[in-house]
Formats: structure tokens, sequence, C-alpha cells
């Protein structure tokens, strides 16, 4: 029952933020190629727990959720622009079942995209935001919090490449990429929510730590299900992140169970970009055998609680079912 | 002598807006191919006339140039961003003598560092925008004049790139193109400087204006100079445009007034990775007969009395003529 209403919830969050958005993305007089492929990424689809956690965190501190429509498009427009140029860097052809940008119009371009889409998060902030009655003090504590967001994002994609070239990354180090990687953006969004709902300084910190936490727990939630998830409702090859040589916790740890032969079997298809299907599967296997999906999946509870944790100090209001909720689906979701 | 106290004024500026720049780049813990990649540009030297002209701007409405440091720097940071990001679409390896990021870095990490100094741009401001005493409405008004001049060198950016393989474009396409790929950040440069220092609706306006049309001027005298200048003033190879096949206005000119047959020629060489060092010569050498590169200069000689003419109305100060001189510069320089 409260997995439907969350879903329902979500479902008219996303409606309104895709309106916002549509009608916000396109320039005046931009070139066809430059407005199609800006637009191209929000008509994939994708379930929009990012602004949904901007409304509902506004909700949460008392705000008027209507207000926080701009911030919550800025921030999924922000979740884009990085999702294109990581789609570059990581050579992924397919995103939520369609062709990534970079493939439909070419690097350069969807280099471009990317950057519009960018300078674009700043602008909805300055154009609706003041029209929206957001003070100027509280825009530009959004502002700073996006820029940081987006800085760290930066930090975490670095890190990820970097460990691409290696084979002894630690569990902490792969939380912190995580943690600057994914976690960034959604602390940022529950903490742009509770700023412009006029939070008060406690209140904006809880829920940006219940945001950067619950980014923890999806983003390990992420990594399993590109293992396991089904194609179809994935989107994009399943064990991709093998192919890509991603240094996983589910990697991490199986290298610190694995014994030498096993290491080695993993170590030949990890971060092997010809690797068949089948060696895919056979590593998936592996992973499992050696409990690294189940290690995963636990530390993804941790975390999902950890941040669930942060919502407890809060009166009972709906958007507060409606966090706890989108936590626990998080940690529970099979795509 | 008017020159010389130009270049003096120009050289203190880049001293403070570099030093400045050097102790904000870089981010605490970040990964130390991501600092050296980011500070990289920085350090290849550039004569930093666009935060000069927020400096500047700021001193000829009455206000105090210090407090301009950090919009100044955040322009500068603005543009070096789109810099890194132009020379991978553009496929250019060196800039100012020294190779470009992809080229030592990669391409997906020159992806990273220019996203990372375009969030830097915001969060100089937000850090130390506030810290300088400016109003949190100015910083806004800076904040959204910034994203706008971004999303016109996007637009630009896009345009040139669509016109490098058309052979019709015409010269009022080439100048809406100029407009927003280098004369919306001078118009920014100018605009933001007259904000932070408190300048009226109108001082603003025609700041604004003012940097627009010299930002047109030096475009145009860019072009000529990427055929005409020494190469090693240049810090990049002689022609790049013609081999990239760039339509300036030089081109754009030549095809209006060449024969067929000369026309033939031009296009031959125009976009052609491969030509030699002879034919890109012969090609110039066909340019400066037709005129076309003179056409240019007179060109932006108008643009630069256009721009100089919004500056009549402010009062005689020391800014006036710097900007007045620095306008002058853009048309005469040899490099």
């Amino acid at each position: 029952m409260a997995r439907e209403r969350l879903s329902e919830e979500l479902r008219k969050a996303a409606e309104s933020v895709n309106a916002f958005i549509e009608a916000q993305v396109g320039l005046p007089g931009e070139p066809e190629v430059l407005r199609e492929s800006s637009l191209h990424a929000f008509r994939s689809g994708g379930k929009r727990w990012r602004p949904f956690m901007v409304l509902k965190a506004c909700e949460l501190v008392g705000g008027d959720p209507r207000r926080a429509l701009p911030p919550a498009a800025a921030v999924e427009i922000l979740h884009n622009f990085t999702l294109i140029h990581d789609d570059i860097m990581d050579r992924d052809e397919f995103r939520r079942g369609l062709p990534t940008v970079h493939v439909l119009w070419g690097i350069p371009q969807a280099i471009l995209t990317g950057d519009k889409l960018f300078a674009k998060v700043f602008k909805v902030l300055t154009d609706s935001g003041k029209a929206c009655g957001i003070p100027a003090e509280t825009l530009l504590k959004i502002v700073d919090s996006l820029a940081q967001a987006a800085l760290d994002i930066c930090v975490g994609q670095t890190m990820d490449m970097l460990f691409e070239g290696r084979f002894d990354v630690s569990e902490d180090e792969y939380l912190s990429m995580v943690r600057a990687k994914t976690a960034a953006l959604a602390r940022a969004s529950a903490e742009v929510g509770a700023l412009v709902g006029g939070g008060t300084a406690s209140e904006v910190q809880s829920l940006s730590r219940f945001g950067e936490e619950a980014g923890m727990a999806f983003q390990i939630v992420d990594d399993i299900l590109g293992l396991i998830a089904d194609e179809k409702e994935l989107g994009k090859p399943v064990g991709s992140d093998i192919r890509e040589g991603k240094k996983t916790l589910i990697i991490i740890h199986a290298f610190s169970k694995a014994s030498p032969s096993s290491k080695a079997r993993i170590a030949r298809v990890l971060g092997n970009r010809g690797a068949t299907q089948e060696e895919i599967h056979q590593t998936i296997e592996e992973l499992r055998v050696l409990g690294s999906i189940e290690y995963a999946h636990r530390k993804s509870l941790e975390y999902a609680e950890r941040a669930k944790s942060y919502l407890k100090a809060f009166p009972d209001r709906p958007a507060k079912d409606l966090l706890m909720e989108l936590t626990d689906f998080f940690v529970e979701r099979r795509y």
C-alpha cells in the first residue's frame, strides 16, 4: 500500500517536473540539434527521485512545494548533464533503453549539450526562482549547494575513472568515490528542498545528511542491479560495469575473499571490453558464490537505515513517510 | 604611451586575477590529475582582458575594483572552461604554445576538467562574493549574466560546428554565431563589472553593449590573426581555422567575390585536415588578393568604433581611457 502511494506520488511529481523542464530547456532561436539533443535525455524517462526529494524535503519543513519546482527541475537538469558527459567518458551506448546522446549526435555535440544543460541549471534558478518568490539569499544558497554538488561529482567521476586502472582499490576509497559521485547530488536535493522550504539550519543539515546516506544506498544497489537486473528493465547491457573495469563494492569484496585462482578469473574479465556474454555471466556467478552481492546488499541496507534515522526527529507528515518509503524503495527495487 | 599604460594595467590586473584563481581553483582532497589539469589552462598565460574588463567597468561606474575580483576571476574561469571543451571539439592540439588539456590528459579527463571549472565559476561567486560584501541581489544578477553567457556560448559553438559542413554560410549567420560564441562573454564581462560596481540600469546596459561590440571586433581580428600572425606568437599552427573548415568572415567574403575557379581552389583546402603548409599559404594568399582580409579588418574597426561610442556618456575617468584603449588594442594587435 505504502509502495503504491509512493509510486503515485513519484508519478505526479515527475509529471510537473517534466512539464517544467520541457518548457524551460529549449532556448529561443537555438539550432535544432542543440534543442533535440538536450531534450533527448529527459524523454527517455527516469523515476525523477531527485526532484521528488527536493519537493518532499520542502514539504517536510513546512514549505510550499510549488515554490520548490524550479530547484527540483534544476537538480534533474544537473543530473542529466552529468549523465550525458559520463556516457561519453564511460563509452556507454545505451541508457534507459535509448541510444545515448553521443551515439546519436557525436561526441562534440554531446559535450556541448551537457554544457548547455549545466548552464541551464543556474538560469532556471535565476529566471524562475525569483518569479516563484524565493528570496535572493535562499537562491544563492541553492546556487552554492548545486555548484558544490557539481564539483563533488567531478571529483567522484575522476576517482571512478582512476580506479578502472587499479586492482587495489579499498572499500573506503570506493565509499569516498560514491559519496562524491552519487551521494553529493542526493544530499544537495534534500538540502535545497529544505532551504527553499525555509527550514531551520538544523533541519537543513538533517535533510542534507538524509539525502547523502540515501544516495549511498541508492548507488550500491545500482551497482548490484547492473549485474543481476533484467536487461530490458535495466535499459543497458548487464555487466557493463565489469566490461568497463569499474571497482564496485561487489568487486572489492570479491577480491578480498577470492582464492588466487578465482581472483585471476575475475581479473581476466574485469575491464575487458571484448568479454563475451558467457564470460560476464560466469563472473557474475563467481561474485554471487563469493557472497559479494549479498555483502553489498547488506551494506546498502545499513546506509538506508542511517538515512532514515535523520528523518526521525521531524514531525509526522505525509512527506516524512514518503521519504522513508523512497529510501526503502532504493534498497528493495529490482530495476 | 597610452598603449604602454594599458599593458602595465593589464599586467597588474592579470597578476591579481591569477593569484586569486591559483588560490581558488584547487579543491581540498581532489585527485592530482584533476588539480593539475585544471590549473594547466591558466598557467599557459593569456592577456586576461576579460577580467580586466570586469575590473575597469566596475571602476568606471564608481565601484571598488577589489570587490570585482571574484566576478573577474569567475569570468576568466568560465572562459578557460570553454577553451578546454572547444579544443576537444575542434581537435586543436596546441593553445598559447602548450599542448591542450585533452592532449595531455585524454578526452574523458578534459571533459571533466572543463566541467569542474564551470562549477567553480559559480562556487567562486557564492564563496568569495559574499565575503567581499557583494549584496545577494547583485550576486544573483551576476550568476544570471554568466549563466546566460554560457548558454549563448553553447549556441554559438553549435552554430560554428554546423557551419563547418556548409559552404553557403551568410555574413549575417557568421555575425550571429560570433555574437553568441565570443561577444556574449565580453558583454557579460563588462556587465558584471558594472553590476558589482553598483552602476545604474542604464550604465549597466551601456557597458553591456560596449562589451558585446568590443567582443565582435576582437573575434573578427582573431580570425585574421589565425591566418597572418607569427606562428610562435600565435601559439598554434597558422591556418588551423582553414583546416577545420571554419566559416570566418574572411572566407565568407572570399566566396562572395571569388571567380568559380578561385572558389574551387579555396573549397578544396577548406576543411581538409590533411592540407599541406604550402596549400594553406597559397589559400591565405588567395584570400589576401581577394581583399577578404582587408574587408574583415574594416569590419572589425566598425565594431570597435561602435563599442567605444557606448563609453562616450561616461565621466572621464582613467577606467574609461583604458577601456577605449583596450578596444583599440583589439583591432591593432599583431598576436
